[in-house]
């Protein structure tokens, strides 16, 4: 991997990926626009015990363009500038222009009754490819490989920040997940303090620790692979299973099978795998009804404060938002009012089905 | 408040409500098909430490169905039995033919390594009027007061059954939400268990009434009062807001003004204005933007296991998925993969919007 920093006219950062070769920059790094100040804030949730984040300078951001303007494509005339300048590269890391979290941040206005603080952390946006027809699913793996480092660099410069304690990396794929640029690309979100879900994850991961003696991670492993009937996909250092507590129809976990904390803790083999194995899950959702499967995926790594989490499970948690061909889950009244899901399949089943499909390598 | 029970063809009960009359029945009480097995089960997720439901038996249920058939309408047509009787009611609840929770759901098989339980609990349909037409917010205020007796009672019947712990009564409302059937209903949930939800507000409620003395809800109610900016709309016994902590754009929350368990605790007055001030916020997210507000409806009441729930602020949550006109909000990486919500507005904005409508009443 090799990469470039750059700054944009408006002050946010850019930076280039390619797999190996050097990064070559054709013109000036553009910005579709005028620089915008974001003013995020945090107040506190007294019911659910969460941090609830406010960006009202998001009110002006773009939904479906128009034909003809991509913003995460490539520069080609001046007079339209994009985010990201032609050139030789094969990925693309830059601050979003209506972030959620800014490490600039103002001090917001007291709000009487109300705990509120700036909302302080980061939001970028990765360009999966330059091509805007692409899909994740149908780049070569070579790509994932690349994504992986990506993932793993953007998550170790974001941790040399001290504010940063948490880095989520995740894709939206679909109108259907609320997608308002088509250009293959996903997000990062990097908190200032731990968010309730990896915070429950840690809290029940240690307790699996302290039980045992050992991390949850392997032995979920050998136990879904002992048992076989979850398994989509086996290779020597990943694993993808439809898990046996699944919560959506398709859902589906990449891991690696160690107990890692965070992607920059893999080796090279490792990575191999594990992105072998994610775009094996990946091709498998879009074969599974024959439409591009609109789907969620994040990446959950170890909080990233320096301390050591031996009891955390690296892994890619996979939501599909069809549960049969034309029938979307919703999230709805159990869901989101109680926090329990209702999943209308067996995940055995489930995982039968992805297994049976024949998918298309490299 | 009038009621009468039955027992359906296959087995499942319905009650039919008035909101004073002899409730009439004409004919046999219907019931659309075969019986359903429901083999409802619940497994643990070892992650996020909450018990996801599998229901593989209702991936029967139907979706939008073809026209001219309406399983919530009463039955005019012995051919074509719906769910309902024809009849002189205002108000049905029957337990769901394809139940997510069963009170009759047999012991599961073992998983090996997953904690793996029946799905013990109930799920009813909750039809809100005869009239296949109607909406929540377009039925005279009576009707809304007949719906909170109804949930009370529903609420206090199936406490009456040791094995329920906790029951949440909600509208998912409009095709954006998921929503199959048409016909103005909601539905209603017990559980066997407290669900994640209200084992983090219990345990937020109980941290501020031992911290300051007090239960939470009337020290917020007088706070909202005298800041002013967030009131939707207020009346003697209850009040509307967009709470400071608004996870959705035009999030209103409706509550009676002082702290209760259950919707049972509220005296005659009390549901009068609690109902009042419900169909006031329906109507004005119905009024925003000139479209049925797609939206979901929770009511959040304490266990009903017995104790006493002094810190429990009963109150009514509703989420509006418009954040303007023709833009939803979907939960996408950093709500689902982090369980942390970007909200794009600011609340004191979005409840100024909503007390400037113009709304008529009945």
């Amino acid at each position: 991997m090799i990469k470039a920093d750059y700054v944009k006219p408006d002050g946010r950062r850019l930076t280039l990926y390619t797999s190996g070769r050097p990064v070559r920059v054709d013109g000036p790094i553009p910005t579709p626009g005028d620089a915008v100040q974001a003013t995020p804030q945090l107040r506190w949730h007294p019911l659910r015990g969460e941090w609830v984040m406010y960006a009202a300078h998001r009110q002006g951001r773009p939904f479906l363009p128009p034909p003809g303007y991509n913003p995460l494509a490539p520069t080609v005339d001046s007079e339209n500038p994009t985010e990201l300048p032609s050139g030789d590269y094969d990925m693309a890391v830059f601050q979003n222009r209506f972030p959620s979290l800014s490490l600039d941040a103002p001090t917001p206005a007291d709000v009487q009754g109300v705990p509120v603080r700036a909302g302080v952390g980061s939001c970028e946006v990765v360009v999966f490819t330059q091509d805007p027809e692409a899909t994740l699913a149908g780049l070569p793996t070579a790509q994932l490989r690349l994504l992986i480092d990506v993932w793993a660099d953007r998550t170790t410069v974001l941790a040399q920040d001290d504010r940063i304690r948490s880095v989520l990396p995740f894709e939206n794929r679909g109108v259907e997940v609320g997608v308002t640029l088509h250009h293959p690309h996903g997000q990062l979100y990097a908190y200032n303090h731990i968010p309730p879900v990896q915070e429950k994850t840690l809290a029940n991961m240690r307790g699996y620790l302290q039980a045992t003696g050992r991390p949850w991670l392997p032995d979920f492993v050998a136990q879904e692979l002992q048992a076989g009937l979850r398994v989509v996909h086996d290779t020597t250092h990943a694993l993808s299973v439809v898990p046996p507590f699944a919560r959506y129809t398709y859902e589906t976990w990449v891991m690696p099978k160690r107990a890692a904390a965070h992607l920059s803790d893999l080796t090279d083999a490792e990575r191999d795998d594990f992105a072998a194995t994610l775009h094996d899950a990946l091709r498998r959702l879009d074969a599974l009804f024959g439409v591009r499967m609109p789907y969620l995926m994040t990446v959950h790594q170890a909080p990233v404060d320096g301390e050591a989490y031996p009891e955390w499970p690296l892994h890619i948690e996979l939501y599909p938002y069809l549960r049969a061909p034309g029938r979307m889950k919703y999230l709805a009244g159990t869901e989101q009012g109680a926090g329990e899901f209702a999943n209308d399949a067996m995940p055995e089943q489930k995982a039968a089905e992805l297994r049976a499909l024949t998918t298309s390598g490299d």
